[in-house]
């Protein structure tokens, strides 16, 4: 039988091509709320017997949860042979760790919950800081997409002479990698963070790439501020606007704006929809599922 | 040692009168979201070897439960001794069967999720529709508190005459109850429900109770529609505007600017902070949490 693919957050194209290269059927749900605040759900496909797959991207997570695991749990009730995730971009990888007393790490208790609601999980490039891999706190089977294959081949097609840019130490590996496939320079920059929201950039050395087309790569974009700071810099140094690309697009309109004004152009991987998707991750999403789906 | 008391959602005057009545410290706890969304969480008083307790009400459930878990998961990794919920307002105990083929019945899946990372529960009038008991669905021992006693000494203090009107025949039970308390005469009326929000209501015979002050008693407003629909039919028979009382106020402004237009006095319990509290239930949910107390 098809599998058959569920979309719980209007994933846009990324669903299209996702029930295409898995050749699934689309399933059709009724979702809406009650007055009061509650999710009403209701699986109208036939699920019985067949493998699930549900895409929810896990950008803005404590809204979604809960009508996650009804989901979960309602298609495992009506006879599905297997629940699948797909979660291009996954929530709560940041707070790993008690750094200091009292927190709650919460990346554990979240994973805990994804874990018991379903068989496998799979996302893209999540944001591993002290886990080595998500099986630390996933207790499901994992795959992870990275995307550093199609955008390192979307920079190749679309940038003259690309200097890759990594905005931190973070970012270092992910840019390197990035810079090898698309056999282009890369420099990675000092970031020092002051809170969630505050942070210094150290300046660059532009006068060894003169001529090339500076391309910021971030995994993640939400404030926004790494990438604005990184950018004043750039320009201080006398760099053309830049090119910036995330896996994951999770900043809001206005801080979707100020990019767009201060950069050459501002594009995403289709994980989370948004109108700055230009790289498409539905295939190697595909194939990730493919390895979990039993016949 | 005093237990702890931790106010997660501005429960208002109820945590002050709850931390009173069972000589409890109140707890601090640092909240915040990160820019994309995700809930930060810091216990910042010592719970180790105390008993935690945890006040939520529960209206808009989707977006407090995964603060809720992450708080009682974090008290039990910091050596809280047990980690009892107060939730004067419980929610999702309306999808309590599947009524329609492929429905999620939520209330489970809801009661599980909480039974895991609480030891005891606390809530008032839950809405048992099918269920007998909260011990079918919740595996953690709970306690209910009933309002009916506290609205009815409400009643007989400040309302001359009072006729009590239940809006359905749901209802029928609660307001008998207050009734037969308040020593008050009582009508239910018969209620046609088509869909969430679109509701008709038989006419009362007000001929009976001339001189009488209508009491309308629901156990929750939240869209507002019975009552204003019961309102009209009591405007109609000619009856004076009625005195409305509600356990739990779900309803938003506009919904209660437009009850207090068509009402007398609209008053509820203070289950779910808002201006109309007007029946504190400290007293009684200190007593119910106190049985669970372990020394």
């Amino acid at each position: 039988m098809r599998p058959i693919l569920f979309d719980l957050n209007n994933s846009g194209d990324l669903f299209t091509g996702l029930c295409h290269e898995l050749n699934a059927e689309a399933g059709q749900l009724n979702r809406r709320h009650f007055p009061d605040g509650e999710s009403y759900l209701q699986v109208v496909s036939p699920v019985s017997g067949r493998s699930a797959v549900v895409l929810c991207s896990l950008n803005r997570p404590d809204e979604k949860l809960l009508p996650l695991i009804f989901l979960a749990e309602t298609l495992k009730e009506l006879g599905a042979g297997q629940v699948i995730l797909v979660a291009p971009y996954l929530a709560y990888m940041r707070q790993d760790h008690r750094f200091n007393p009292g927190e709650c790490v919460s990346s554990v208790h979240f994973a805990r919950l994804i874990s018991q609601s379903f068989d496998a999980l799979v996302t893209v490039d999540p944001h591993l800081h002290r886990y080595h891999s998500l099986d630390q706190i996933y207790f499901i089977p994992s795959a992870v997409v990275a995307s550093a294959e199609p955008v390192a081949r979307w920079i190749q097609q679309q940038v003259y002479r690309p200097l890759l840019i990594g905005p931190d130490s973070e970012s270092e590996q992910w840019v390197a990698q990035v810079a090898a496939l698309a056999g282009a320079p890369c420099e990675v920059l000092e970031k020092q963070r002051h809170g969630d929201r505050s942070v210094t950039v150290s300046v660059p050395h532009p006068e060894r790439y003169k001529g090339h087309t500076p391309v910021l790569l971030d995994d993640i974009i939400s404030s926004g501020r790494t990438l604005l700071e990184t950018l004043n810099h750039l320009q201080q140094a006398g760099m053309p606007p830049a090119v910036c690309i995330a896996s994951h697009a999770l900043f809001d309109d206005t801080v979707f704006r100020e990019l767009q004004q201060r950069t050459q152009q501002l594009i995403t991987c289709n994980t989370v929809s948004h109108p700055s998707n230009a790289i498409d991750l539905s295939a190697l999403l595909a194939d990730a599922v493919q390895r979990f789906l039993t016949r």
